[in-house]
Formats: structure tokens, C-alpha cells, sequence
């Protein structure tokens, strides 16, 4: 069987030469006789995929010299505690709850101290990002939590000169990082598991402000303090090596595409191409307001939900994985990260149309 | 360049079969037209490789039916933490220090509770392991931590039946997990990471009894609660999929070696070469008690410490790799985990014989 059209959330899709690459120097790093998994961390081979992985997401995010990246582990799950461990100080933190992932980061946060809901759009089954105006905000809160894409029901926000300035902003950017350039300087940390865009999973990435470093609580595990590991160059302990080498093969394949200016530009056009298929069928539908619907995550339903089973099955025929919905919304969902091509989303829409002719 | 002979500590040597298979299926596992490392971690696919990595882990180390099998992150460093987080409950808890890890381990804990220490040898230079009467237990501690292998100066605990009875024991076998059979149920936790006998760095093993879960203490994040990833199948989020899978591998490749009874004979052997050679040299040496002398991290110092670069130089153009010793020690350290074949040692020996005739 040939490599399919992988629709998976997360872990999800890397790029073909990616991981064509790995393959290849798997055994035998470099002509250095060893793999990279064998590497030890503080050797010079595995130093210079570090450092190349660094100084690669810095080109292509273009990360002020005053911001430390940290390759960490546990996902973001561990980052909804460690973020308030840091930077809350005894202060409060507002959260901008806007679907399932910010909705749990802001109950975890509250185990570690005072956080205010700034704004909830659970009423309306999270189908916006609310205006800037309605927004409750303490302007001595800490940071200000968001999720700025929510994975599960497609929600994305994609202007950022709208969110507050003053407080720091801290955003969850796991499932759409590296999808297009944004503004690095307009937050005060940005967090990202890679298991969607950046790499597999295993590595969780942290962009953080230098001065929001030092403010970490008792009682912290020394490992989740983010100064240390600035301090530390991410090597308090053994990183996840493997994972942090394949980040750092997409980020050289991402400057290879053209950087996240080019990238926008597919991004764009599969969004655009797939949306707008699924609003001109009476068949398919997606319930987030147009200005707010994601370009990654494209969830959507089907006119009559006994054909779901059908339409998963009759995809994996044609080559179509990993598209059911998340359970707490049902129905499909299209995952369209960077490495998915065009051509993928084509052969989706192309079973989508056939699918709606024999079943519409 | 061939694959060299690797002596690392971690990330260590991983056996060729291993590899060669990762990189056999690295595009496309079983013909399901995705890499592991893409695969969505609640499909069945990986659902089959993370069952299955548990119940050949099992059966390798005999694991009774009320130990549960958790694959974490964060490695041995963050179990420093979340072990006291988990099992303190208010009371104190007793540490063995015998050498740099279980020192770690010993300050780590004190920030989550009151600990002590039952026995340090640090005054000997960490060349032994305390007998059990030289302990001072504390009858009531919710458990006594102790590190069997200590990978920087290599010394191993081999008779677990001479520890105490009655408290809890817990213990860091990162460096020797599976290098022979253990009494699982002598146990409360085991915890491993995995970078030296299992797999490549970024999963951590936990293997801990039962009724020793639901203690945790207030203001532990959620993701670091053993209760609630035995509850969710280490998957209350994204676990490091690649990582798991490379483990599994590693498992039945041991098994396919006849198990830990028979690395066990192996290993002993690779140990029994090495030392006797130390030992009858005049021009290197080990200053570790035979009896606790460990069979996987083989520290030596040369008998001129100014000759140790160019035996490092040399030993690299033998294809003798990450043989330094750690900087705290000084010298080389040869780790000779379960992947090293006899034929590496035998390398190695060969390549020290020749060095001491040159220079002895």
C-alpha cells in the first residue's frame, strides 16, 4: 500500500522528505557510525542538531533575541500547569475560553492560584473568538491565557493586533504555530506541542520573554522551572533527542518551501478551497463564523449522521485516514496542517463530491 | 563510515536489529500508509503497539497483575518530583545515597516534604552500597528510595532481598532495568528512563503497585498524577508515540534473545572481561568494591590522567566511541548496556591493550 492522505489532528501528517530523510541516515547519522537516538545529549552531534534547530525556528518566526526557546516535554497538558507555576507570582491570570483546550487550561491553572474566565463562548457551542471588547480583563492580571487555535471545533484567531496590550500575553499556539509569520514580540510566552505542525510528539515547545523568567513557585518541580532550563539550554536532563531532530528536519524543509510567508499562502488556499465546497453542498456543514474558521482544523457534519460510519469507510477505500470528528463534536473533521499538500485536499473534496452525488 | 562500537551512558547504543526494522517501516508501518510517528494515539493502530510494548515489558520483568505499567515523560529528573508529589502524603520518606543520582533525587524531594536520609557514602567517594544494617529507617516512612545502579560512578545494588522489609521501596533503575530478572513485587515503584536498556530518550517507565495511587498531594499538575494516567492508560494526553513504539521494539527484541535470564548471562560475562582486565593492568584502574561493581557503567581512570585525550583520540580512531568519563569523575567510562555485544568489549579491550602497551 502506498502512503495514504493522512486528515489526523495530531500526531498527524509530516512531510514526505522528512521523513524520507530520517529513514535514510537512521542507522548512521552523518557518516558518524551512530543513529541520533544513540547519541549522547552533550555530545557535539546532537549539540548541533540543537543548535540548528534553534537558530532555524528563530529565522522562520523571527523570534527577538530577547526571547528564550525551550524544547520541553509533556505536551501542551503539562504546560496548562507549568504556565501558572511560573509566571502567576501570586497574582491572578485572566483565560479566554473559547473551545475544549483553553476550557482545560483554565481548569488546571486553577489549581495554582487565582484565574478569572475574561470571556466564554461556550453559550454559543464555540463557534467565535470574542471581540477585544468583550473581554473582562484585570489590567494587574499576570498574563492573559488563549488558545489561538482550538484543534477540536476549528476556531482560529487570526489577528492578533485585536487582543489587549499591557498584560503579557500568554497563547497556546499547538495546532496552527508555524502555519503563517505572526508577531512574536506581541506575547509574553507561546506554547506548542509539536505533534501537529512542528514534529511527532514528545517535544513541546516554549517561546518565553526573558523577563517573565524567575518568578516560578514553591513547590515547583525543578524540571518545570522555565528559568532553569533557559539556564540550562533545555539540558537540566536528557531531552527527547529523536523528536527534537525531526522538528528541526521540518523546520529546514518549512525554509525550503519558502518560510511561513509561502506556507500562509497554501494554507490559505486549501481553507479556502474546502469551505467553500463545504457551503455550497446542502450535504456538508461547519458551524464557526467564517472570520473565525480555522485554516488547519476544518471540522464538519454530515446532513444525516447514520451516513458517518459509510463515509469513514468509504474514505479509507479511497485513501482518506484518520478524518472522523472528535467524539465531543462528531461528525469529520479535516486536520490540514502544513505538511498535508494541496493535492491532498483535492482528493478529499473530490471523494466528498462523490460521496454527496451518490448519498445527497 | 560503518556503525561504530558506542560505549554512551545515555542515549546509549541500541541494537542494530532494532534500528534496522525503525528504519525498514519508518514510512509506512505494516503497510498502513503512515509512519508511526503519524498516527493519531487513540487510533487501533497505535492502540496494538502501546498494548503491546506493555504486555511484552510484563512478561519480560515478571510484573504481578496489581503493578501498573505507566510510560511517562520527563525522564528520571522529573520522577525525582513526582515520586515524594505522589507518595509523600504528609509523611517523611528515607533516601540511600550512593552516588550522583540518588543525591539528586535526595535534594529534589526535600521541596515537597520531609525526607531523610538513611545512609550516604559519599564520604567513601561513592564506592559501595551501604549494607542493610547500616541503614537508619524510619519504620513509618511512606517509602525508602534508593538508586540500584548509579550510572556516573557504577555502582550496583545486585542482592535486593538484603534491603528492608515492611516500608515501600522505590527505585530509580534507569542504567540497569532489564539487564536481569528482577522480584518485581519486592517493589512499591520502579521507574526507568529509557535512554540507557529500553529505548531512545523522551519516555520514562513507571511501574508502580496499586494501592500505592490516589496520595497525591494539592498543587500537583493533573498530567503528574499516577492515579489518573493508570486511569487513562498513560494517554491522559498525547504520550511520545515514536518513543513508545522504538521501546517495544527494543522488548521483543529481548525477548527474541531468550529474555532477561539470558542477557543476564551475557552481561555478566561483557562485566567479568572488562573488570578482570582493569584489574590485572597496573596502568588502569576502578576504585569500586568488587561486590558493587556495576555491569553496565564500567568508570577507569588511566594511570597518567594527561594521557587521556590522546586515549580518547585514539580509542576514536578504533571506532571506540563516547568512552569519556563523566567530568565529575574524570577518566572513561565504558556503559555496556544490554545492545553492546561481547565483540564491542571485546574491541574495547583490544584497543586498551595496545594503548597500555604504547604507554605503560
Amino acid at each position: 500500500m502506498e502512503r495514504i492522505h493522512n486528515f489526523s489532528a495530531g500526531p498527524a501528517v509530516l512531510p514526505r522528505e522528512v521523513l524520507e530523510q530520517a529513514s535514510d541516515e537512521l542507522m548512521n547519522w552523518h557518516g558518524c557510525g551512530m543513529s541520533v537516538m544513540e547519541m549522547s545529549h552533550r555530545g557535539k552531534e546532537f549539540g548541533t542538531i540543537l543548535e540548528a534547530a534553534e537558530a532555524d525556528l528563530r529565522t522562520l518566526l523571527g523570534i527577538p533575541a530577547n526571547y528564550r526557546v525551550l524544547f520541553l516535554q509533556g505536551g501542551a497538558t503539562l504546560q496548562f500547569a507549568q504556565v501558572p507555576m511560573n509566571l502567576l507570582a501570586g497574582d491572578s491570570a485572566d483565560y479566554i475560553v473559547t473551545g475544549d483546550w483553553s476550557k482545560k487550561a483554565y481548569k488546571e491553572a486553577q489549581r495554582f492560584g487565582a484565574v478569572h474566565q475574561a470571556a466564554s463562548t461556550e453559550a454559543d457551542g464555540f463557534t467565535s473568538f470574542p471581540a477585544g471588547s468583550d473581554l473582562k480583563l484585570n489590567p494587574d492580571a499576570a498574563y492573559l491565557h488563549l488558545c489561538s487555535n482550538e484543534t477540536i471545533r476549528g476556531v482560529e484567531l487570526f489577528d492578533f493586533s485585536a487582543l489587549p496590550k499591557g498584560v503579557p500575553l500568554v497563547a497556546d499556539m499547538s495546532s496552527h504555530i508555524l502555519s503563517r509569520p505572526i508577531d512574536v514580540s506581541r506575547f509574553g510566552l507561546i506554547y506548542a506541542g509539536a505533534q501537529k505542525n512542528i514534529g511527532p510528539a514528545g517535544v513541546c515547545l516554549v517561546v518565553v520573554r526573558e523577563d517573565l523568567l524567575g518568578k516560578v513557585a514553591a513547590g515547583t518541580p525543578t524540571l518545570l522551572d522555565y528559568a532553569v532550563q533557559a539556564e540550562q539550554h533545555s539540558m537540566l536532563n536528557t531531552p527527547p533527542t529523536f523528536a527534537i531532530y525531526m522538528a528541526g528536519l521540518v523546520f529546514k524543509w518549512l525554509i525550503r518551501q519558502g518560510g511561513l510567508a509561502a506556507m500562509e499562502q497554501v494554507n490559505i488556499e486549501k481553507a479556502r478551497m474546502l469551505y467553500a465546497m463545504i457551503d455550497r453542498s446542502g450535504f456538508y456543514h461547519n458551524p464557526v463564523q467564517p472570520a473565525c474558521r480555522s485554516r488547519m482544523n476544518v471540522p464538519f457534519t454530515l446532513r444525516d449522521p447514520k451516513l458517518d460510519e459509510s463515509f469513514i469507510e468509504q474514505a479509507r477505500q479511497h485513501g482518506i485516514l484518520q478524518i472522523k470528528g472528535h467524539k465531543s463534536v462528531g461528525g469529520m473533521r479535516a486536520s490540514i496542517y502544513n505538511a498535508m499538500p494541496l493535492d491532498g485536499v483535492q482528493a478529499l473534496m473530490d471523494f466528498m463530491d462523490a460521496f454527496e452525488q451518490q448519498h445527497g
